[in-house]
């Protein structure tokens, strides 16, 4: 059975969810890669609370400010179009489309309920919902990563939205700035920690994206390219990995942003790359689902019969 | 004046240049940012040498197994396209080329006098000799970085060779893997310690690369688009530094990849891409100027006038 643990505003402290109750978790951990190593006392404190012996009172949830339960630093690795409907948005062909990585910084990690804030600088500001995997176990660069021995480098599963700044991601053709911002990660709610049986269920889980009550993204991971083990094998030829760090693993279609049609794109490849984009960005104005100020995203993730849930990631958009 | 740091194999040993000896500097640091932070005690060991009070023996150079005197883990941040010279070759325009940056892992950092390793997969190697700046003050997001301060944030500079897989890097369009494999990223020999006046010489600095003895890569700082005061201003957007952080500034032109004419590349625009790839590697099998197995690549960075000079890097290809 899955456990979901959170992390509160209030010093730092961590819980695990029992139904609709935290139980706090005594641990001294202070980052994601203490608490896993303190597992035992998560899954300590739930039987005690279970059982009616705790010596802390559990909280409700609502009481609580939940923040990441993704601390930083850490690394934040992220996979490029790794969905068939998000490659098809994107004008690429799943077919051969390569199993590709980028980074992002770890400081645009942000709570499950914070504000999602658009620099001044930024135009085009869009979402993708992504299903986060929080290392448990050290990776070596050279490790020989099997479908086998994959699960044991995998602790649990997050929600997380990689936010992007179009208008600097496309011109720049590095995905690094503008998906890294203050704030372009938000994190949570739950850290929901997985055995190796839940962990086969994946092709199972379903993403929803809605903005202002309106399903943007919905899809579910049967419709993913490369799976957690080939993005584990492939990192395993250049990254490191360490327990805590986070590694996103695509998006499915329904973002804002789309790719011209194939023949605008040709169009396009014939001008001199600043012409392309102004004209490019100038189309752009008139779609308005790109993510205007005040704009509510909910973010939920979970299998159709809920054995496994990672909850829901409500954020609200502001311009800066 | 300039004070050059070495850090050598023997135990994590750290040394001062003197003229051609290394001076032993007896301190705890075992990371550069521990370095940088007791850089005190580097300047004494230099006096003392000097005065000839030292109670240890200074070491010839050539005695010494010197490894990178960047330690990781630590970001390094690379800029894209950074040279006039450089953006021609890529077929693009200086004029309206964007400043980007793209990530490394730190666990590429090999030796100044290291085998650079191609891995089995990768078939097309390119260097590309880049000027290291080494972060020396904390840089927080949001930070005002302007042409009177910029200079307290970078401590010294390193000779690095942003190693790519051409093969890797042109197909999955980010870098972030292409140019992460172990030993890609060669640093040193020296960490060479800037005050702001030798800093505000960096226009004055040279760069030669050169294969089996054959230039390749030839030119200085007034071909940069971006200063280190740019890319300073624009990380502070977005990435948060700290002391031993390692920035690559950009390449000049003579690397081996160049961009097909600007017919073929319109013809290449019209193909998809996994075609387009294809057809572009099988013209680069024709290139001779990849690295080869047991290539020698000599490096070395400075002023013409040798006040500023960060030595000469020493690395042979070995196909693995």
């Amino acid at each position: 059975m899955t456990v979901s643990v959170l992390r509160t505003a209030e010093g730092a402290w961590w819980a695990a969810l029992d139904e609709h109750r935290a139980v706090p978790v005594e641990t001294p951990a202070t980052t994601t890669a203490e608490l896993l190593d303190d597992v035992v006392t998560v899954h300590m404190a739930l039987a005690e609370a279970r059982a009616g012996t705790s010596t802390t009172q559990p909280r409700r949830i609502a009481e609580l400010s939940l923040v990441s339960p993704v601390t930083s630093p850490c690394r934040v690795i992220a996979q490029m179009t790794n969905y068939v409907s998000h490659v098809r948005d994107s004008g690429m062909n799943p077919e051969t489309v390569p199993l590709t990585f980028f980074r992002k910084t770890s400081g645009s990690i942000s709570g499950p309920f914070d504000e999602i804030v658009k620099p001044a600088h930024v135009r085009f500001l869009d979402h993708e919902i992504e299903l986060g995997l929080v290392v448990g176990r050290p990776l070596d660069v050279g490790t020989t990563v099997t479908a086998d021995n994959w699960r044991d480098h995998i602790a649990g599963l997050v929600i997380t939205n990689d936010v992007s700044a179009r208008d600097v991601q496309l011109p720049k053709t590095q995905f690094y700035e503008a998906k890294s911002y203050p704030t372009f990660t938000p994190v949570g709610p739950a850290l929901v920690l997985l055995d190796a049986g839940e962990l086969d269920r994946l092709s199972e889980i379903g993403l929803v994206l809605k903005v202002n009550g309106e399903i943007r993204q919905d899809s579910d991971l049967t419709d993913m390219i490369y799976s957690p083990l080939r993005a584990l094998q492939e990192l395993s030829r250049f990254q490191a990995l360490a327990p805590g760090d986070l590694i996103l693993t695509g998006t499915p279609g329904g973002t804002a942003l789309k790719a011209p049609p194939r023949p605008v794109e040709i169009i396009g490849a014939l001008l001199p790359p600043a012409m392309k984009w102004k004209a490019f960005f100038n189309s752009q104005s008139k779609n308005d689902k790109y993510l205007q100020d005040g704009d509510v995203l909910e973010l939920s993730i979970r299998t159709p019969d809920g054995a496994i849930d990672l909850g829901t990631q409500q954020t609200k958009v502001r311009y800066a």
